[in-house]
């Protein structure tokens, strides 16, 4: 009996071991009812620029069968630019209350004020991820990693290659940021930033995860590996158009890969997939009026079925339908969002309050501009859409006005605005937007014109915040500023350096080779305590180690101007300054002038490391 | 009695458990009785410049200290500069008997057939470790990975800048080579390799292991951190002066670190420390003939012990003592290797058997022409030190030849030979070597000569091989070729890039912004297997991204000329041709005829990748 009773003890020992890990990794397991989220988002690829919109050149078999398997919004909006795109997508607020209206000048920072989606989610148990382009501001307090992403791998700025990105990358083995770290990754950025949320996905399987893939392609300069642009050469595709082709499907690929990761985690049924663009097609095969110029009529007579965006009016930019118009598929089996397709007017900003009530969270209490889409998503069904007003605009200037192009949508109707000028449009039967009615129906247009003005006064009461990158905070030490982020710059921004791929292509140059055509512009820093920095003044960026050339370098700050003697052929300064702390704007450049003051060359990257 | 009998078998279990823990625990401490060994070897620091060598000016305490607490060589000798030391260090062989002879040209390759110091410590159980300066070569079959190095944090080439190094390193915040993969490392480069080895010995503590700390430092171009300088200024050094002394004071601050490091984990007294130079001062404070110049001849009233270069005649490259006398400290308390001085003739090759029979481990079976120093370290004695003939070269060319500078010492008798020209000193009357007595000894002549020709007929009598980078082995694919490895160049070659500190310095350019000076020559490849191969030329290295501007990119490999088109500003063209198994030679250039013929600009760097 002993002897048994012993045997039971050591048995039931083993066995509370059993049951004490079980319930360790039931708890695990607690949170994994909350569906993933994964959203995918292309750069500047318009509503025509899918298989399945009108478009029998293209091959993107994946993502058609994707749209034939989830809920497909047809009437979905966005800004017609980039950044402000995004802002609304992470606020959930029109991108002015967002106070993000441009995609240079500072004026595409997000302010640390916003609680994001990825905050939102991080704070309810979701581990979360951004592969790609980020493009709300590349320093402190405006990087992902301050915005709620716990896993961040971006390129900087707008685009591989641009001024804020690691010098000389073409889209093919980069260097690009791992939580802020320098790494090289082989390869092709669009499989690169696929590879690293596959990775991601695979490593987080067993908690929710938000992975936010978000994609610098196709936007140009047209770089896609050669096998994927010789089948439309031989389409007979110019190369540039054979090029952005071949960047879409590279990632109609790169989306079969990533469904095929999810089914072999058992993920595909409970994760929220949507796919969906930034802004209208930046590649213009026809003119603004969609007919077709003498260089794509070739193209009509091989592909019949072709229609050039789509049958839609306007580019990238645009406040028409082609602007801002842009496909969403929305796939989530568990939750029985599949294979239908809705009309409803619905937006960049809905998508917050909806994937936040899909995961059955709470909304935000502060005021935003989207509408939860849930109802519409499960019933095909929703009054407020029905009757809501939607209002985009395109500013893209330093300070935002009233007189930038904007379009209230209502129902069918788009009542454009641009400078006192006024358009309107009934798209049940203009779809096109060529036949402006708006002598046709006054009324319309007083109630849409008045809910444009308004809007304007609601948004533009408090005035609009400069943002300012800050210096000596522990988050970021040392900071990098550079020439993407000049303000008060009037003229040519050197946003793009130019770097080109070894590789037939436009000749896609911005400011490297040509550097003295720019005057340097001042960077608006606040500067967290008054302390000792190290500051390092480079011409082209550290890798580049190219020899400055002048005699001396130039910081002016606070109307204080500190000179340095650029030594023999070095290629950058480097002085040791007090800087005050608070808000102030500092400039930097290179001179052969012993006074510092000629600018003789602008210095496109400044370092301030807190001593 | 069944229950305690239970008992006793679960306590016997847990028990077995300890036990089994305290077996594998044991396992592990085995080998540890095998002293571990820790190298460090300056380059170009000369005997003089150490404080106890008659310098009061510079500042070297720990590194005094650790001479006196070991047994200390006073006529230790090593070949009159880098790689042929480096070569004789790791094989125990004279370095022509190495195959290494110079520090350019692939002369400077270290031959896989030869069995290191690393690869027998390896086999026999130790870890192995080289962090800093490797130049025997930086392409497979030449790395330290390659020759028995399991952990490799190192720069390219023979010093930090140097066109195999990573583009825009200047010894600050540098990126360099961690098992192969470039990484950045915050801080001076002398630090790094310190604090790099720290972490590899404070990870390999639990068993023995042989760290290489192979300082880049002091070799110019002097570069140290400012604090280090500064002192030196102030006792009125020129500033390229006070910098050199700033390096070695702050390697002599890094030994005292290592020395804790050692402490702090208990292994100071079973490690052999090893404290040496490469070969002799390159700084020249005096000419030729060790008198004071007029611009020193102030230093040596301000500081009257001061005997500059400690009294030696010659510097780096020179075959009088002052090329390649150098200080040589061995620390080993646990084998009684502590506070000794001996002035017997011993030498680089006789490093690896004496750390081999220290460690008690089997001497190389293979002919080497080291000796082990054990018996003269244990006991001060050793006949066959006494008796021993030690010739050193410094041949500097691309084919060796027995005109070059040679040599043979033996005794207190320096016998020196160059282009049939010959010196005799006794340094035992004449220290200094300022009276050449070859006409009053003839019989040591005779005696020493014929030594020197039997020794020159021995080793060249197989030929010098020319070495060749392998091309398509997966040990290393891509390949990257560079201009220092250029072969069948008689005219200058483009080893330094000339990256500059921003700091005051002698202005170190090298090929940087004069790159057209340079014409094209043949890298010596041997392709492992015929393949397709995707080559990338460059200009400047890929981190600069710098545009090429020129027209055409150039590939002539086995008398087939390859020729593609430089796309628009790229930084460099790419193109996909099949390389043939075999040796042969491959040159690389750009230019604007479209014919190719005509060499406009050399490629300074070809990446060849095995698809």
């Amino acid at each position: 009996m002993a002897k048994e009773r012993l045997l039971s003890l050591v048995l039931l020992l083993a066995t509370n071991n059993l049951i004490v890990s079980d319930v360790n990794a039931s708890e695990e397991k607690i949170t994994p009812n909350k569906p993933n989220i994964i959203l995918v988002m292309t750069d500047d690829q318009g509503y025509g620029q899918i298989g399945k919109n009108d478009n029998p050149i293209i091959d993107t078999p994946n993502i058609d069968q994707l749209a034939n398997e989830s809920v497909s919004l047809t009437n979905f909006h966005v800004d017609p630019t980039c950044s402000p795109t995004r802002a609304s997508l992470l606020t959930g607020k029109n991108s002015l209350r967002a106070g993000v209206w441009h995609t240079i000048l500072t004026r595409y920072f997000l302010g640390e004020e916003h609680d994001t989606l990825a905050e939102q989610l991080k704070r309810s148990g979701y581990e979360t991820g951004i592969f790609g382009k980020w493009h709300l501001g590349d320093n402190y307090p405006f990087r992902p990693q301050d915005q709620g992403f716990d896993n961040v791998v971006i390129h900087g700025g707008g685009g591989v290659g641009q001024t804020p990105d690691y010098w000389g990358n073409t889209q093919f083995d980069d260097v690009y940021y791992d939580n802020g770290v320098q790494r090289q990754f082989p390869g092709y950025a669009t499989d690169v930033w696929f590879d690293q949320s596959i990775s991601f996905i695979n490593e987080e399987r067993e908690q929710p995860f938000f992975a936010y893939i978000s994609l610098n392609s196709p936007h140009a300069p047209y770089r896609a590996p050669e096998s994927y642009v010789e089948p439309y050469l031989k389409k007979g595709l110019n190369r540039d158009m054979a090029t952005l082709y071949g960047m879409i499907t590279n990632i109609d690929d790169n989306m079969a890969k990533l469904r095929n990761a999810l089914k072999k985690n058992g993920l595909d049924k409970n994760t929220i997939l949507v796919f969906m663009t930034d802004n209208g097609a930046s590649y213009k095969p026809t003119d603004k009026k969609n007919v077709l110029t003498k260089k794509h009529t070739g193209l009509q007579e091989k592909f019949p079925g072709w229609i050039p965006n789509a049958g839609l009016r306007g580019y990238k930019g645009s406040t028409y339908e082609g602007g801002h118009k842009v496909p969403f598929y929305i796939h989530y089996p568990d939750g029985g969002l599949i294979s239908k397709e809705y009309n409803n007017l619905s937006a960049h900003v809905d998508l917050l309050p909806t994937l936040l009530d899909l995961a059955g969270l709470p909304l935000p209490t502060e005021k935003i501009d989207g509408i939860s889409l849930k109802e519409l998503l499960m019933t095909g069904l929703s009054k407020e859409l029905d009757e809501r007003k939607l209002v985009i605009t395109n500013q893209r200037v330093d300070v935002p006005s009233i007189d930038r192009p904007t379009v209230v949508a209502h129902k069918m109707w788009r009542y454009l605005t641009f400078n006192g000028k006024e358009e309107l449009y009934n798209l049940s039967d203009d779809p096109q937007q060529q036949h402006n009615v708006i002598k046709k129906y006054p009324d319309v247009r007083k109630q849409l014109s008045n809910y444009h003005t308004t809007w304007w006064q609601e948004l533009s009461d408090k005035g609009f915040l400069n943002r300012r990158i800050v210096i000596g905070n522990e988050a970021e030490n040392p900071v990098r500023l550079n020439a993407m982020d000049w303000s008060e710059n009037q003229g040519e921004v050197p946003w793009f350096i130019g770097h080109q791929a070894p590789a037939d292509e436009r000749d896609y140059i911005h400011w490297l080779t040509r550097e003295g055509d720019f005057k340097p512009h001042p960077w608006y820093i606040d500067v967290e305590k008054t302390a000792q920095y190290e500051a390092k003044v480079f011409y082209h960026d550290a890798p580049a180690a190219t020899p400055v050339q002048n005699k001396y370098c130039v910081i002016e700050t606070n109307n204080q101007r500190h000179i340095e003697r650029v030594w023999g052929r070095a290629s950058h300064c480097v002085m040791n300054l007090e800087l005050q702390s608070g808000e102030q704007a500092v400039t930097a450049w290179f001179t052969d002038d012993e006074t510092g003051e000629r600018q003789d060359k602008a210095a496109f990257y400044l370092y301030l490391d807190r001593q």
